[in-house]
């Protein structure tokens, strides 16, 4: 097996990557010395009232709850001992206190005692300074003290006017000085009067307030650089959007360094309109620290961080050698499950995160779709040879044929014994080749050489669960080594009719007409008149009356459609292959006339469907559907396009009396049968509006290079095929299978014969002399980091899908591995818990008009001695399977 | 004393208001048993990347951070073993699992084992149901419940589809039941069919996934009646608008039984839709839970409130005992000194709050200056008579002339020992029954009697820190009892010149010009051309390109100035008063033609000032002021008018070489000398347009009767006077103390002469012989819940001030307090300290160009025999008094 699948789960038992940061206070003569004073400025009643700002009530006007703030600062103080919290309005303190438990409040006292949690100011409230009269200033600061000495013994030291509106000078010396307070701050001052003292460094003075009292009720008076609140870009309130320090190795965005060097320069901003090297940040602003966590975990971090750059080389050591890694490429595909991703509802930034993670995942050949592979490209440009490795991950053997680009004509292929594999030269159409230069330096940054002219096509047979390799070399001789094919382009054609295809199956166009005409399969005697075609809908752009709104990432809502003259595409028809293959080209797509639109084609027979069609569920079940009724409830049709539409991610087909036309897809699509023998497939989107769904964003993904952006173009592929009623089944099950699990192709060179010399170079995961049904596949193995390998059977078929296969089908496990089993264990599908515990806490529901229950085939216990698995139709098992020899490697 | 100050500190020391909330779980067969499902849909990728939105960056996209979640979540769990929280998205649960350390995750695995933590759905991600391939929605669901399996050795029981866009056969059959799943939860729905199951009440279905696997592979599916978020109302992350259960009997707007209602009536109508008695709630929606506390603490009340019907009879029963009541007055005038209310720029609902607040301290005649006050009216309609107690706080005697509202002309005025005091009836204004009649009704819902007619005013002597008591009797005769005084109006004069004042003062009216043109005091000699305008300011609505706003709660930006012809005024002047007392009604300041107006009144002399003005910072020192200029920086007047207001919360004085102008104030207003020999004050402000500074709300105060409102009238004194310089220090220290002190009037009724023979109806709180020197107040005296009394002595001048007054003052506590005093000490300000210690604590700092120390004068220590307490100027000293005989009542 391949080495990707091993260690599957690196996260799961994977070593702890818990950091224990050191916020341990310390003064560092001679450097600046940054103090972070974490504040909540609670105003006692403002645009709310001081119970509503309490509980948090009339959060409409504003999302403000100093009960929150309080919970939460007490329960982070708690969780470090190097944390520190200022509190000042003693009106909401006193409230909070009155509420808790007594075993709290003897927590928090300790928080008090060790001076984590310091009173500030300790007045009821934070006074005006303007208006009230001083007797008023002394009762209410003397209420709020009284609480603090009754309750905590507590004396405040330093005056906090930061928000009122100006600064009296006897708040100064005496609800300063005269409360003993060593230091009075406070942050607004007339704007002039800041320009001056910043600019001559007179922020901090000695205030003497009273002429009559002079010196001797003085008090040292700090007024900040600007407002109360925290240097850009170093606020933590939940939502603010100040970068956090993200210093998870294994996350994307690693920005250690970035952030420590913010926090630097702005230290070193402040410290230039300072007298000293000591500065403070006041780390908080009106009612934040609602969840107080937000704001400690950050400054724990930059605590952390600033002060110890020896360990940040460390982090950035540690990031190469354990950053991501191909292994990542399991979770990668999880996470692009969910289901804002495969759906499209993402945003485009987020969906190129999704790429990135895939691409860590398989980095061999990104690009190869579109020509690019710079292994197979440098190898053979250098005169040396290129091993390719296709893997085949089905159950069984497989014979495709591959592509990859080359610069010459002159190459041979050899397969691993040394035999001439008999390639075509494919050239390559100016398309894709500007396809592939833009693309690559688009999403690469690298100018691909320009000497590419071909694609080297050729047949590989590959066994099942496993590989085989492939030497391609240059020759030394002149003209080229392989037949080079023909492209055939309908407007070059002589002929009107054109007929494509070696093997049974032909495809006639038309070239007058510029299309497909006639599809005919000698072997399964089907003739039919087909057409293919393509067409664009206007997306609405959701300003008229109706509730719906514009077509866009979550909304299809088309105005008007328009036929299209010519699309880019190849139509394939392979020799041992009885189906065509159409590659399409599509995009940018033209919006100059500021209408969005959204391409489709159509495949049209005369057959005669009766509105109905079949489309996969997740790539198993068909579901038949009819157009414009629904099952469950008699349907209104208000969108007779949209309302038709689902998703395709296996296939779609229609049928009649006679035959049935089946469409498979490369990806997930939208798809339906809008009209009786036709079947419709959404290709490419492009739209200029906003759908209003949540996304925030058009659905307008755009390719830019040098700033200079044009709409997205896709490239992919669909195959049809037409086969009598009855039969199309087997090829919807197997090509479908692989579709979904193409070859997978890794490069490698060599020098001389080397390479396929010194390694196993063909190679199959099971008994080579057995081959699973036809109506099963192994859709999962995988070794799993205890050196269990787990196993799934899935039976391709459902009941009465077709007459051969859809009946119980029998895997022998002996023989699928050819190594010694020593148990095997039948688990649930996510294989968490055995299956028969499983069936054991099935809930039994007694269903409402259920009637009798219906014969169900499914595969019996497996027998230990035998190992042979059933499966009935759609039936799939999981299994655990222990093999002996890896026992000997344990202990 | 009178008991409003006893009591002081009721919350200080007050009982634990703490609530355990009983939270267990039950089920109740019969009824309908709502069940609350907290969760949080953490989308692995949708506006932001997975790491964005794990680690909270990017967050001006969309504030969201799964840190935040899974820390404050395990944080509340571990709280409160009753609390349960779902989890879904393994893909977040294992980013944050790696971070936590050994001892968290020990704990964690607690959680996880007793059924608190449960994982749901435990895919690495909610997959998508349209578009993905099922292979793939196997592998994802399988590396997510094998860490669940490998770490928890947890098994996942429940499908938790709730956001994919539509959903998928394969779904239900085999990533639901084939992984055992006894049940698949969703929200979204085609919404035809979810309204054919509302009405059917079929949300909950048994689902048959497969064809071919059929009653083998079923699931019960529930879908949700909406969306996968909590009913209206009930939403409780930080900054939601649902109003929380505020069930703190001693904070305002107590809703348990509103909020136990709402939960009844939204299950009722879920009940409604739902097919059994057991509904499901989903407490928790996108991204929620940042701060998992602010939803647990709701929901605990909840699940406490609506389980226990009895209790919450309790609760009522309690608020009514124990709810607010007159001792909340200290409380609630601290609040008010908070920045944002006694300037003004607190929202207008937050005002009518904070006017609540004090009106519960002070509820005998709230509206007694606007000659409403129903004790008084009620007691002489019966023919009773009222005692009336005037309360003095000032440490001197006080001769006052006070008024109360009667409805006849036939009353007589005794004072406590019989004898008549003289009194005056002085007829109520049109204007002054106007506003009573409507602000009463507006206020307090009361429609006033119409008879009241006149002020009844007659002088009252009180002694220091004490009361008299004043016995108002109807009199069985025809005519008037007392004197019906005269009310000048300048309209109805016949001569051109009215004089008015009986005593020293007169004041000199022009009865043409209609206004006053002389001021004539012939004790000392002081005569002068006075005039006293109105003039208002058009606010500038902001609409200009200067970076400075709209004239509103935090800008004064006027644009022009005009006269205003006549104001709503009475001008006073009393036998024993040597000043002018000048009450204005102002309002409504029309604003018909879409201009907020601010009115202000000038008084005008020919003295030459010199650009200098004096006004007091916080009623204390009078701090110097020169026109256009600041003494720290050179300034640049952008504003000529604002730039040159300061708040004056006592009074405002100019000066020449041979008198002085004082003007002092009953509330704090903004004033200037914009003009030599004249003082403005800012009187009402009403204007059209926020000024953007934060309050979001334009201050433009209307008063509304039966939802018809008008502009806010105000009634308000000010209080001016002219003296040869430097002698109008003791006016403005002496009267300033006064108005700040009003007596406080209380009413009580009698029959006959029982309550003045059974009551002490004269006291004063010190010896009866002994008076403080006049340049000393009495500032605070109030006995503290321990029985000890804080004692506030301020000399009230400044050094230079007054030749006379500005020395060494000396207070003896012996005479001061005829009690036996035990123990003096002396301590900081707001009395949480010793000053000894305090200024043993207090920094002494080196002053840059301080130069030498000028001489304090400052009183010394107490001497402990004689108990003579010394003051400087400026001084204010604070003594904690320990009564001897206060300690036979102790232990």
């Amino acid at each position: 097996m391949l080495p990707s699948s091993i260690d599957y789960w690196p996260l799961g038992g994977g070593e702890s990557e818990y950091i224990e940061y050191n916020t341990t206070h310390r003064i560092v003569p001679g450097k600046i010395n940054v103090h972070l004073v974490p504040h909540s400025h609670d105003d006692v009643g403002w645009l709310k009232t001081v119970d509503q700002y309490y509980v948090g009530a009339n959060n409409s006007i504003r999302g403000a709850c100093v009960q929150n703030v309080l919970d939460s600062v007490i329960s982070a103080l708690l969780e470090d001992k190097n944390r520190k919290f200022i509190y000042v309005e003693i009106a909401f303190f006193q409230r909070w206190w009155r509420q808790q438990s007594k075993a709290l409040k003897a927590k928090v006292k300790e928080l008090v005692n060790s001076g984590q949690l310091e009173f500030i100011n300790g007045g009821m409230s934070m006074h005006d300074e303007a208006t009230p009269h001083y007797v008023d200033l002394i009762d209410q600061t003397t209420l709020g003290h009284q609480f603090i000495k009754n309750e905590f013994g507590q004396i405040p030291r330093v005056g906090w006017q930061i928000d009122p509106f100006g600064h009296s000078a006897v708040q100064a010396y005496l609800l300063g000085a005269e409360l003993g307070f060593d230091s009075l701050f406070f942050a607004r001052i007339d704007y002039q009067d800041r320009a001056k003292r910043l600019k001559e460094k007179t922020l901090e003075v000695v205030w003497q307030g009273s002429r009559s009292l002079s010196w001797s009720s003085q008090i040292f008076t700090g007024i900040f650089p600007r407002h109360y609140d925290p240097p850009d870009g170093f606020t933590f309130e939940i939502n603010d959007a100040s970068p956090p320090i993200q210093d998870d190795i294994l996350l994307f965005d690693y920005n250690v360094q970035e952030r420590v060097n913010d926090f630097v320069a702005a230290a070193l901003a402040q410290a230039n309109v300072t007298r000293t090297n000591h500065i403070m940040w006041c780390m908080g602003t009106d009612f934040r620290y609602q969840y107080a966590n937000s704001w400690f975990r950050q400054m724990d971090k930059f605590i952390h961080y600033v002060n110890q750059a020896a360990r940040q080389l460390e982090f950035f050591i540690g990031r190469n050698a354990s950053g991501p890694n191909t292994d990542a490429l399991a979770d990668a595909l999880a996470i692009v499950q969910h289901h804002d991703a495969v759906s499209g509802t993402e945003r485009e930034h987020v969906a190129a995160d999704y790429a990135l993670r895939i691409s860590i995942g398989y980095q061999e050949c990104p690009l190869l779709n579109i020509s690019y592979c710079p292994p197979s490209e440098a190898v053979l440009s250098d005169g040396k040879s290129l091993v390719v490795v296709a893997y085949n991950p089905l159950g069984w053997k497989r014979e495709e044929v591959i592509r990859i680009p080359v610069s010459t004509d002159r190459v041979t292929v050899r397969d691993s014994s040394g035999r001439k594999v008999e390639a075509q030269l494919l050239p390559i159409t100016n398309a894709t080749l500007s396809i592939r230069n833009y693309y690559a330096r688009a999403y690469l940054g690298k100018s691909p050489s320009e000497t590419i002219k071909y694609w080297l096509a050729f047949s590989v047979s590959v066994p099942p669960i496993g590989f085989s390799s492939y030497i391609i070399s240059t020759v030394k001789q002149t003209g080229p080594s392989s037949t080079i094919s023909s492209i055939y382009t309908l407007e070059e054609s002589a002929d009107d009719t054109i007929e494509v295809g070696k093997g049974s199956l032909k495809l006639i166009f038309s070239a007058r007409e510029g299309k497909l005409t006639h599809y005919a399969n000698r072997k399964n005697l089907v003739t039919a008149s087909v057409e293919q075609s393509y067409s664009y809908y206007t997306g609405s752009d959701g300003t008229d009356e109706d509730p719906q709104v514009a077509s866009g990432a979550y909304i299809f809502r088309p105005n008007e459609t328009f036929p299209i003259k010519s699309e880019s595409q190849i139509t394939r028809v392979f020799k041992e292959k009885d189906h065509a293959e159409v590659e399409f080209t599509i995009g940018p797509i033209p919006v100059d006339d500021d209408i969005g639109k959204e391409i489709a084609t159509q495949i049209t027979t005369a057959m005669k469907t009766n509105g109905t069609f079949y489309t996969d569920s997740n790539g198993r079940d068909f579901i038949k559907r009819l157009r414009d009724f629904r099952t469950d409830w008699e349907l209104q049709v208000n969108q007779p396009i949209a309302g038709n539409y689902y998703p395709i991610n296996l296939g779609i087909y229609v049928q009649d009396t006679s035959s049935e036309l089946s469409v498979l897809v490369d990806r997930s699509v939208g798809g339906s049968s809008l009209n009786d023998g036709q079947i419709e497939l959404m290709l490419h989107r492009r739209l200029l509006h906003d759908d209003k769904k949540g996304v925030g964003e058009v659905l307008n993904e755009t390719v830019c290079l040098h700033d200079k952006c044009e709409g997205l173009t896709i490239q992919g592929k669909f195959y049809f095929r037409i086969d009598p009623l009855g039969e199309g089944a087997k090829w919807r099950r197997t090509t479908g299978q692989e579709i979904y699990s193409p070859l997978l192709l890794a490069f490698t060179e060599q020098d001389g014969n080397e390479w396929i010399n010194s390694h196993v170079s063909t190679f199959s995961g099971i008994d080579p002399s057995y081959t699973l049904p036809n109506n099963v596949a192994v859709i999962t193995l995988q070794e799993l980091e205890n050196g269990i390998v787990l196993l799934r059977l899935a039976h391709l078929y459902e009941t009465g899908e077709d007459k051969d296969y859809s009946v119980l089908a029998s895997v022998e496990l002996k023989r699928l591995f050819p190594k010694k089993i020593n148990k095997v264990r039948e688990m649930s599908l996510s294989a968490n818990q055995e299956k028969a515990e499983m069936e054991k806490r099935r809930l039994v529901w007694e269903v409402e008009g259920s009637g009798e229950r219906s014969e169900v085939v499914r595969g019996g216990p497996v027998d230990p001695q035998t190992l042979v698995v059933e499966l009935g139709p759609m039936e799939i098992r999981t299994f655990l399977i222990d093999f002996a020899f890896l026992r000997l490697f344990g202990s």
